[in-house]
């Protein structure tokens, strides 16, 4: 499995703070977008050059549990993997840790649609199913 | 039900929307945040009351089902419940909508625990109890 | 000069405090936004209308003065008005307040180019002007 | 001069993009942020720490330019050093460009007093202005 897994790193903004002295829960959503993108990424495409070949992923879910705290200045770890490939549609799963640590502090998922440019459904491309079900070592 | 249901309305910012010309999926979760506020402060108490007592609802698990997309300028209605009371959480209950429309834009859950303010899971107290398990008409 | 001021209100919400325990300097530029787009449809167009027809008024110079914090819960009243007309730009200028309060949390100005929707500078339209430049009371 | 200038790189989020399709003038004040807080870290001493030692810095002015968009996954260079230390309060001038290009998209300043956990104004400790008006090589 893990080699299915990618590694991004964030740290923790003062913007991204509450004032209970903690990371606001929203702001984990583009903590797992930076965890996304690496992903796509690393399988041989951004999700930039994507959407300019008119393939879009709006989320259509979003999941979080929150287990711990993040706070200012923290090293954050996103681990993201593929975790369903559909006809239409993809599910992602990601844990987030502090770096060095083995503790979750939030786990979750976001399913995306593919869509064109306009925001209709479209049948998942071959490549880009082909990109997302890669198994081999990233 | 409806007696239970608060509304709350917000407008679409510039700053919430993205460069697919819709509003970001995580713009939803202050939107909610705005909800949850209102049902706290129709019950008897503003959140920051609340906090300034020593009862804090820090979100330990979040879920939002997206089905249509928000548009800037658009006014958007949240309707919040209390879906659940337990011994130390609580469950709020949320549908977005465009005001005078009826389709269902986003629908989604949080739940919170209660905590002192460092962070030290607490019973509910029995005033926030009742305040949140109320189902009188507002 | 009264009658060419637009007032709008925002409330703080959870999202917007840092750890410090008030509000995020960056939180104020969304409020800006809220009462410069209340002055535009106040005097005649919202902005997503402007922009349908291929105006638009990308921010180029941001300027803020913080002289009190503000806090969760607080309403606050964004004052706006036209500071400047010129050939392609605008700027407004701004102050904040706590609703009933006399005292300014946040003064500032920011100035805007008139671009089409390609990022293009473009002259002022003539409607755009009469309605900027309009000294009547609101 | 060189020697005295952090360089920072951050990499534009979805999340901070807005319909124009262009990063939104606010996201700007984060990554400035992340130029600020670096800038300390390498002069020794982590924000965090700092305001953990009593030492808090605030933004009591803010200034922006902006002459050219960054966009969508863009790399950005930020380019900060201590322009001015003085009594109760530094402040700190920004430039930003795309990594590898010399063109400056933003360029801005902010200006922080020194303050208690309280919020009071306080004379800058005689260790911090050693840190900031530190013109050594980095």
């Amino acid at each position: 499995m893990s080699g299915m897994i990618v590694e991004s790193e964030v740290q923790v903004r003062y913007a991204e703070t509450d004032q209970m002295g903690v990371a606001y829960h929203a702001a984990f959503f583009p903590w797992l977008e930076v965890g996304r993108m690496s992903l796509l990424h690393r399988r041989g495409k951004t999700y930039g050059q994507m959407e300019a070949e008119g393939v879009c992923l709006p989320v259509v879910e979003a999941h979080m549990e929150y287990l711990k705290p993040a706070r200012f200045e923290e090293v954050l770890v996103i681990r993201t993997h593929v975790a369903e490939v559909r006809q239409a549609s993809v599910k992602f799963a990601y844990e987030v840790c502090r770096k060095g640590e083995e503790a979750v502090l939030v786990r979750g998922h976001t399913v995306h649609v593919t869509t064109n440019r306009e925001g209709k459904t479209i049948r998942m491309p071959e490549h880009v199913r082909k990109m997302l079900a890669h198994q081999a070592e990233d």
